[in-house]
């Protein structure tokens, strides 16, 4: 986010884009951008991609290019935004943005008027267009509190929300509204990913630009994208996750 | 830390162990002891704890019996310390070095002389003696920068070196210059775990009393310390381990 003020990362570290990806919230914490409790959910997700080996996984790729075609071939799809996903990827966030025409909301599990704004304009320094932020106007059904806030003209109207780094009970509730749901959520035991129609268990900062590449390369063939959307099966997709960690550690097991 | 200061955490919590250790660490956190990349690494062992069930899995055990071996029977013993670990244990860290005649020394991936003065002292505060902090006279081979920090008199000299949540480049650099290392890391794929002489795949605050316990329990007796180094067999151990979760993720698959 700001490199002035970052120390430098030895680049010859083997984990030197996980530690970077660290940093950044770190950086973005200072900021007022992350909460300390986006800290632990950090930790939590680099545990889980050590169970994937730190890349994305096959079945995953899968899901990233399903959720490309879902979001081009939707009428108003719209990209929810918490502060660590701003934190790890702005960039990646407006790419997508503008190649699936996409809204983008500001979305906080822990919500102040002042963080929103700060993750706003954090997002349109970074190239970001039509981000709704600091005064939601609606709520979503069945979830109490400030977790409800959300935007009429984003996340309450689409049709289809992507939710990068979601809490269970809010992405539950988007699919109670009969919105199709496509998660980002390293945790392949999460109710976000149980709960998503197209579930991607990857690293939001190796999905993003998957997404963005398959977006670019579908853009005007609604036949393919239509073929894509009709032959994936989400628990197919969630099986062979499951099943790639375990053979990971029965191989482990038996060396 | 400083029990005064924390505010309560129901007993009767499932979780209370895990609690009120995220609670030491924020504590410490706000003390300057431990950085927020400290909070990060926090949340991804508790991740790792929830796959061994949160309690120490039995090979673990074996591997803290033969830690307590190997230092007893070292000439040189060292502990490297960092915030997280002084955060969370910093008595038990006393007792183990006065069960084993062991040198502490604090260690910091993100060093600053300010920060090793503080643990220095907090361990004190908690019975430690023969600390070594803020004046690091030697380097490790083969690690740049401040991270290479070390004391001549401590790690840089010792046989065997226990380093609890270390980094995998300082775990792999100390094995390259010969010493024996003792790893206790949650993470059952971290290079540290992977590279260790004995590797210690347990929850520090289980792991460090156990083996006070096996180090007072096996003192004075060297030919049952030497059958249960020579009977040890840190492979066989990780595969255990790796086992252990397997099965948990066969199941999963197979729902």
């Amino acid at each position: 986010m700001r490199p002035d003020d970052e120390p430098s990362i030895d680049p010859s570290h083997p984990r030197f884009q996980s530690l970077k990806r660290r940093q950044r919230l770190v950086s973005a914490f200072k900021d007022g951008i992350v909460v300390p409790e986006g800290l632990i959910a950090q930790g939590r997700g680099e545990m889980f991609d050590y169970l994937l080996g730190e890349e994305t996984p096959a079945p995953a790729l899968i899901a990233e290019q399903a959720a490309a075609a879902l979001l081009l071939l939707s009428k108003r799809p719209a990209i929810s935004v918490n502060g660590n996903l701003a934190a790890l990827c702005p960039e990646e966030i407006a790419s997508l943005s503008k190649a699936t025409d996409a809204v983008i909301e500001v979305n906080l599990f822990h919500w102040t008027k002042g963080r929103a704004k700060l993750i706003r304009e954090s997002l349109e320094a970074h190239g970001a267009r039509n981000v709704l932020a600091e005064n939601p106007d609606a709520l979503l059904d069945g979830i109490h509190h400030d977790r409800a806030k959300c935007h009429l003209k984003g996340i309450f109207s689409a049709d289809t929300v992507l939710v990068p780094l979601e809490d269970g009970d809010r992405a539950c509730a988007l699919v109670d509204m009969g919105k199709k749901v496509i998660s980002i959520d390293l945790n392949p035991l999460s109710r976000t990913t149980l709960c998503a129609t197209v579930s991607i268990v990857d690293e939001v900062t190796r999905a993003l630009p998957n997404i963005v590449r398959f977006s670019n390369d579908l853009a005007g063939d609604e036949k393919r994208m239509s073929r894509i959307i009709d032959s994936y099966d989400n628990a197919r997709t969630l099986k062979a996750i499951y099943g790639q960690i375990a053979d990971r550690f029965v191989k482990l097991a038996k060396i």
